[in-house]
């Protein structure tokens, strides 16, 4: 690895978008792929991305865009996959360039629909990457927000700490203030179940519960998770901390979270289907509850916030009922 | 104690008013003092009380309303105090009946303005009530859902365990779920210390900061008001459960919350004095924060968010600035 080791940004999303944004900060270029060519187009032209954080300004002269994704990943040291989990796999298809000895840093908080795995496994298991050479980049933080330059905190995750530092470095800035962490596993973990706790939120909010039943939903998923990611990966965590509590709050108390508004139609009496219709993308939860479900089958861990969510999601079990033998269990 | 002890709310506003609703549901008779003597007539002919959750309607064969606090307390066994406790003092001042043998329940979020005590501790250390008979009602609980019937949860803590058991008991229904804890100081100190983040955050959010920081700002208060407890009092106890993490998320992420808005308006620039008299009433926070700075001196416990409170309410220093400082010391 040279000194300046060169990124690349996977997807043109709002998250991809604003990790493109912080990157431009610290890095005279990066490259940046995704698939829709007319947005490439336009931010070529406009130096805006038509359909995500459109109002950030890009300083053109430092992007290498392109949609042919083996020119990011020949490009760069470091690529941070930041595209929804359900489409991690058909490109990662497309690779003709090898991963071997890239770094791979996932801005993903979900499951592989495929593989049923959580990203940095995914990529340790069907790409042979070393853990040594995968992180995580994790909140609290909406897009939307990053794209204000309103002051966020990311957590950099990797099992070689000179990598976090690395990435972490290069993300910091005047409103991005980063700290680093080994705990790869628990903050994927933590990044994918916080979605299916928001799922839970909103299906609470979308069955009439108030504010007070809300914070208690948060105080049990924190505690439920805590317990799950112990099962997972046991090891020396401060579940309070902003990449787990911090990032749970931030989805679950989120208007705009859309595992949040998918479980909010949920409780309003939705089908799943209709519900993903109307929105018209699927929540990460969605998938997440089901993995995270089946893992817990092995895992016997207490989670009955995931089991309602998944009896309801995927057991057609009504919410109103599911939700009222939850609240039982729940203190 | 005989098998049905007698009630005394104590308070007219409108926590008090959520537990005299909460109260009629399982007794047949209760004691209620308030101060305010127009209140008490247009309960007794209106069914309402008119300042406070005056949608509530209350049985009035139920009720033994009086001004006079001693008949009160003299007709009662539990008497849960419910006033802010700014006016404790003044209160307790009229009392010719003695508080000996009676159960103390303190449903107050705050210091003793005069004394600089929890008010457990007040009780304990100015009228000899031992630790056995004083106890805590506390949420996360919006007295407004109470009002509407919305589920919330409450944890009553005692030192003595079938005491709380008994006011547990009686509190809960359809829509009160209850637990017991006998960590009467922690339960105390958290319902005290949560309204200083609540001001915190209400601060951020007056100075312009987003949804993100909100996140890191309550991930990091939970954390700080863990050590500070800790200090306090050390026992065993889960800072996520609903009387710690989920009070201190109903109030933070409540518009509603004093405390919040008291902040809010901090931050936009108000001095305190015009604070408080926008508001035409005293955040709780404001008491707590200058008690705990004080406490801390004896503690040494690391307090980033309370200092950062106090040094802008009691030290007049700019909110801006000293946010600037904290937001290098958080993570």
């Amino acid at each position: 690895m040279n000194k300046s080791p060169k990124f690349a940004v996977i997807g043109g999303g709002s998250w991809a978008t604003a990790i493109a944004k912080m990157l431009c900060v610290n890095l005279d270029e990066i490259a940046w792929y995704m698939r829709n060519e007319s947005a490439i187009d336009h931010i070529k032209t406009q130096r805006h991305n038509p359909n995500y954080l459109s109002s950030v300004e890009f300083d053109i002269k430092k992007l290498r865009l392109t949609s042919d994704i083996n020119e990011a990943v020949a490009y760069a040291d470091y690529i941070i996959f930041a595209i929804p989990s359900a489409f991690l796999n058909a490109e990662l298809e497309k690779l003709t360039v090898s991963l071997k000895d890239k770094v791979i840093f996932s801005a993903i908080k979900g499951i592989v629909p495929e593989t049923f795995l959580i990203v940095g496994e995914h990529f340790n298991k069907k790409y042979d990457i070393p853990f040594d050479n995968i992180g995580v980049i994790t909140g609290p933080c909406h897009a939307e927000e990053v794209a204000l330059e309103r002051l966020s905190y990311l957590t950099i995750a990797c099992g070689d700490s000179d990598k976090a530092k690395v990435v972490a470095d290069i993300l910091s800035g005047n409103y991005i203030k980063t700290k680093i962490s080994d705990d790869i596993i628990g903050t994927e973990y933590a990044a994918m179940l916080k979605n299916i706790y928001a799922i839970a939120a909103g299906i609470a909010h979308g069955l009439g519960y108030g504010d007070n039943f809300q914070s208690v939903i948060m105080s049990n998923s924190i505690r439920e998770m805590k317990k799950f990611i112990k099962k997972v990966h046991k090891m020396k965590r401060n579940i309070n901390d902003s990449a787990y509590l911090g990032d749970l709050l931030v989805t679950g108390y989120s208007v705009f979270s859309r595992n949040r508004m998918f479980g909010n139609m949920i409780g309003k009496g939705y089908t799943v289907k209709s519900a993903m219709m109307e929105m018209s993308m699927v929540a990460e939860g969605y998938y997440a509850v089901k993995s995270a479900y089946k893992l817990n089958q092995e895992y016997k861990a207490k989670t009955p916030i995931i089991d309602a969510v998944y009896e309801i999601l995927y057991e057609g079990k009504e919410a109103k009922k599911v939700f009222k033998k939850l609240t039982e269990k729940l203190d």
